[in-house]
């Protein structure tokens, strides 16, 4: 993104989310949580996952594939778990309930495990993981992705998702360290933007049916993400899907419905958020230090030539987070545009 | 390894290892479960964490590093989880309890997450991961390595190791499905056995200290090992050790002793796993048969040109497993006769 790009404040989008939800039927609290994380995911850099992906769930929710009042309760639980039923709600609204209902149970039975069917596309990974963070527990998430766009290793058949996992760990003055990651070199968001963008994609992230790179985001539906490591990436991604979808019988594989090209079918989209509450484990302030001390250690790392600073996992969304509270959160013009005939069609004010 | 390589049997090696351990004071019980867990580290082709480990082991004991009759207990627990502390205990022998103790757990509170401190070298993940899946569970294991062979994504000091990550997933006629894999893209194990077969290593393995690639595994010790997918498998490793080290008070970045170079200090080893019961999320027999139509679905994928079959995770120790079993474990000249040094040392009969 050009730094040319128009912005604008986090507020205004978050009315704008809001509004957009409330109009296709959303209660008021439920809107408010979209809109708030969905603009959270846009201030961390997320563009993939924020308001970009507003005209599409507004879509999906017009053409009925998701529930807008659901019922979203515990279907099973015992002292160390819980299966949440989304009821086809909003995958925000879904995942929120389930990361309560982790920290809740954690602070009893000091770690949680809470599985979650009939969900619905949640936005970034490292929203949920990094929720337990207050309440000084480790968060960690997984998720089956809402589209097909990678193969089993050696296979040319669009069977998985790009399943990511996030782990989130609070630190005392450094941290708090928060991984969001999905298992293909590049996130399916990732092609969107590019695409949206007119950019090319480095080789690396896409190959076609004959295993050459393919670098035009227009074409990706001809091509598969790489899995991170090769065969590695795919067993995570597959393991993922197991966790996060077939143990709590939400879809995965041939199930999965592409969320991109259909806005009728519901998804039963699963996911898994764990907490695990520091106290039960030791001192948490003596936790908070071994963090901070392995974190500086990192960091100050002799570097390679060339490299100007070494990172660590969520220092730079962090450092976005800031800089786009400040400054706003770039919308491009094309953007800008979805969302003008967005507020057309639904009659409320435009951004 | 080539086929004209000799073999012995299991039961062979077995004995020999259990011998050895005795030789220098484990409990019988435990020499017993060392070897068991080794030899069947070497059945399923993990030949850098079997047999192979037994001299550094020994040595490691006699140099008073490792506590031959550790008091392994739960040092802290809540419904959901347990802290296990090795007293400093062969890492088969902690890991072991520690697995129980999980599956103990899940039994009543569903979930179950058990860290671990005071271990030591475990052998390969997946052993651990795979102990649930008898009492139809799901298993989760990460471990700090002990060794550091890795840097943080664009530095060159070695502060990370090859921190692992296994799942099992049990199957009804397919399965199980067990992912175990290091975060870098190979092992050091692997390298250890490169350098004892005079073999070269494949570029993409290590890197020296200007990222060019090292491809002499003699030379292991001017390098680092790549993590996968770049700056993500340097946050996976980072995270595991977060989550399997730091959560424990077990030792991470400059506190991990290299237990290939020392042979006095404790490692202060950390593991976590993490076992599911899979009854409490929904029908046992209904999640086995989802698990093999989606291992059915991805090995029926249509393949790339050259593929001539697509692997599930966990599939090919399985097979080597049943080889070496008929066959034996394949044992070259040189661990041949370091061995039989050993058992000279120890007073004990030769392979």
């Amino acid at each position: 993104m050009n730094s040319s790009t128009p912005t604008l404040p986090a507020a205004r989008l978050r009315r704008f989310a809001a509004d957009a939800f409330l109009a296709v039927g959303l209660p008021k609290k439920d809107a408010a949580t979209c809109a708030e994380l969905m603009v959270r995911a846009d201030l961390q850099g997320a563009d993939g996952h924020g308001i970009f992906r507003l005209p599409q769930y507004i879509r999906r929710i017009r053409g009925g594939a998701v529930n807008v009042k659901p019922r979203v309760r515990i279907a099973r639980e015992a002292a160390g778990m819980a299966l949440v039923d989304g009821d086809n709600g909003m995958g925000h609204v879904v995942m929120s309930f389930a990361a309560k209902t982790a920290i809740r149970k954690a602070k009893t039975a000091g770690a949680a495990w809470v599985g979650v069917r009939n969900s619905n596309h949640a936005g970034p990974a490292s929203l949920y993981a990094a929720m337990p963070l207050e309440h000084d527990m480790v968060g960690l998430y997984l998720a089956v992705g809402n589209a097909n766009h990678m193969a089993p290793w050696g296979g040319i058949d669009l069977l998985l998702s790009t399943n990511p996992i996030a782990i989130a760990v609070p630190g005392q003055n450094e941290g708090p360290l928060v991984l969001d990651m999905a298992t293909t070199v590049a996130a399916y968001g990732k092609v969107k933007t590019a695409a949206q963008r007119g950019e090319t994609m480095p080789e690396g992230w896409m190959i076609d049916h004959q295993g050459r790179p393919l670098t035009d985001p227009k074409r990706s539906s001809e091509g598969l993400l790489m899995p991170i490591g090769g065969y590695k990436g795919y067993g995570l991604a597959l393991m993922f899907g197991l966790l996060a979808g077939t143990l709590n019988d939400a879809a995965v594989g041939s199930e999965t419905v592409d969320f991109n090209a259909d806005d009728t079918t519901p998804t039963n989209t699963g996911h898994a958020i764990v907490a695990l509450a520091i106290s039960r484990f030791g001192k948490v302030a003596e936790f908070k230090r071994r963090v901070d001390k392995l974190a500086r250690e990192l960091r100050g790392s002799r570097r390679m030539p060339g490299v100007e600073r070494i990172f660590l996992p969520g220092e730079q969304s962090r450092a976005k987070f800031a800089e786009r509270k400040k400054l706003g959160v770039p919308i491009p013009e094309a953007l800008r545009a979805s969302l003008a005939k967005l507020a057309g069609e639904l009659g409320i004010a435009a951004l």
